[in-house]
């Protein structure tokens, strides 16, 4: 079985201002592919130490995977790294480097004499495109192992692992498979979840079940392997349905599935559409559905209605309503919910209205205390949370909330 | 001066599901005193691959910290690596044995038998304390290499940093201490801003002036090593100073600011208003603005007029204007900057409309042509951008970009 070990490359992964998110991308794309990643190595911009490392990751790996220094400054040294490794020269392909300029192009700039240098490969190996960014991609060859440079900015690695390292390796053919498939739950804590699924979230067993958790968000990897792929997604497809007979409406989706997503593709699917009215979420409700390509299928447009005026002369909310009950209040939450149904002519709309914190707190409304509303034709449900940590978590906890309560009604 | 490498330990680093954020944490920490790390070695649970990683790290460096292993199952073996290496035995620290214990017993458990082999360290180690939690660290000298292993749980990974790890290298007397400042500019590209600072960012000179980039944010590090905290400090405000100068305007702000937070900032110094109108940022930017505590002191409030009906109804938007020159275009963009400012009657407005893509776009008005608005007393500017890379990417470089311009605005 194919083995693959990955070169950080970057003094800002080594002085403490950048966590390398790189290597575990490229660790849980290769595993899917049935290739384990085995060590990482993370070094600065130094030629001699990342040469060294390339070759105890070459020693380690029948597959390298470097990423960053494929820029155009002084301290990118990877392409240098990679000729002396090759023992060869750098040579510049005319092609890449008509790609560069003609990007620069499209941005209305003319591209800069430094910018070059991004055009030069090893000779012989081939280059990788990047269709998003100025630093093309390594591939090359040398004594039984394959070697890739993709870039340190996250997308666009991201993009060659995609469209050129995971088609190479399935290419290359494994002996062994393993299909990793998730499921998205929504709406109970880690511990009550892994109660329900006793046995099934064993140690060892073949799929194996693990369990991540980010904000609110509970996702079950389902991790099959087997001789051949066909196999595994057998075994993966059997345990999914198992998780979601188990957990029911728990389960919101699948893999990387996010909340809006699933919200988004039911309401397309019922030709239903939505509108928002955010407060304390201040736009992230709106953000999140739009985040969708396709969402202005659906999602008709919101109000942002941060300050008391906002929500008296955008949405015709009472004064007396907030004044009597306060801002962050059910009879608000359901007020702005309601108001945005019938002005956006949406069939629902979501309603936040809270205190994200950390000031604005009272004994009587703490941080953390969130309204959210749905209304529909028939009705407008609201609901009361309670939520902690940080602003940006609380925030995140009740759009997320708020996209559920509208998830569950749309399931009936 | 004293060098440190981190080999950091764990399967669960290698399939993708953990980033190794204890080593960032670890950096960040150790060039705090004045240890720059120069390597990172993240293996899995595997005796062999340990000890030669451990072998490694400390060819790299002076010091050598590992991270995880500790814990009280078979596939926790950093104990016996570390034996290994050491060519010693390891021995039942009773001491240690009582410790665990009572920490099960102030939980209301008994400690179950498998725990006791965390009491185990090295002949010659030291033990190093874990109030809270069950795996002491060990520390341990060899071949004039400092040699510590702390538990992989961050949080007691960092208590032991900051309670043993720390102390015990300032005391060997660091000679040197580094520190890291940052200045973040926007609204041009990586070579540009290199070209312009030249002999500033080279390799080797003192402070480092290193670049990193993300989604048009450019975040120059300076990091200026010296004998005592003060120097290093004045030597990097120094540099501050001048990447400031050089680069005017381009500078939005310092170390982790974000660009929301800067405009933010000089809205209130102003006591000045801002309301936003996007279309294809479907509330991004006003998700940004108020990710900031505070934001309700400047922000009113915002429309997210996704749909063209949303855009005249909501906005006041002519149906004409849209039909003679489309939804996206340097037309609308003003017409839904001024009409946000008018509706809100604040002091500006930042308006959008763009194809944010994957679909959508056509020959004249592709994926990426994004068009700005800002609105002020005085005027209504526009801007037609012409962006790449992914939907995310897209609008969050056209989210940047309009609060950009607000913030050359209110400079005036």
């Amino acid at each position: 079985m194919a083995k693959a070990s990955i070169v950080s490359i970057g003094n800002e992964l080594l002085n403490g201002h950048t966590t390398d998110t790189n290597a575990t991308y490229i660790c849980r794309q290769l595993l899917s592919v049935g290739v384990p990643v085995v060590s990482v190595y993370a070094v600065g911009d130094d030629i001699s130490k990342i040469v060294e490392a390339l070759k105890r990751a070459a020693a380690d790996g029948d597959i390298v995977i470097a990423t960053g220094g494929l820029g155009p400054t002084d301290d990118d040294l990877t392409r240098q790294a990679f000729a002396e490794l090759l023992k060869t020269e750098l040579i510049l392909d005319e092609r890449l480097l008509e790609g560069i300029r003609e990007l620069f192009k499209r941005r209305g700039w003319s591209m800069p004499e430094r910018n070059r240098v991004q055009a030069c490969i090893p000779k012989g190996a081939e280059a990788i495109e990047n269709p998003i960014g100025t630093a093309p991609g390594i591939l090359a060859k040398t004594k039984g192992r394959i070697l890739f440079a993709l870039p340190g900015v996250p997308a666009e690695m991201k993009m060659m692992v995609e469209n050129s390292v995971l088609p190479y390796l399935r290419k290359q053919g494994s002996s062994e498979w393993t299909v990793i498939k998730k499921v998205r739950c929504f709406g109970a804590g880690e511990s009550a979840i892994a109660e329900k699924l006793g046995d099934l979230m064993r140690r060892g067993r073949n799929p194996l079940v693990n369990c991540t958790v980010d904000t609110g968000v509970i996702s079950l990897h389902v991790i099959a392997t087997a001789k051949d792929k066909q196999q595994a997604e057998v075994m993966a497809e059997r345990d999914i349905e198992q998780l979601r007979a188990i957990l029911g409406e728990l389960v919101y989706g699948e893999d990387d599935q996010t909340m809006a997503e699933a919200v988004g593709r039911e309401l397309a699917r019922q030709r239903k559409t939505v509108a928002t009215a955010e407060s304390c979420t201040g736009g992230l409700v709106a953000k999140l559905i739009t985040d969708i390509a396709g969402s202005s299928d659906y999602f008709v447009g919101g109000w942002v209605t941060y300050s008391n005026k906002a929500k008296v002369e955008r949405l015709g909310v009472s004064q007396e309503l907030i004044d009597k009950y306060g801002a962050v209040s059910e009879q608000v939450a359901a007020a702005m919910a309601t108001a945005a149904k019938r002005i956006a002519g949406s069939d629902f709309a979501i309603a936040i209205t809270g205190i994200a914190g950390p000031g604005g707190g009272t004994e009587q409304k703490p941080v953390g205390l969130v309204y959210v509303g749905v209304s529909s034709d028939n009705d407008c449900q609201t609901e009361r949370l309670m939520l902690s940590g940080s602003r940006e978590m609380i925030r995140m906890r009740a759009a997320l909330s708020a996209l559920n309560m509208l998830r569950l009604k749309l399931r009936g």
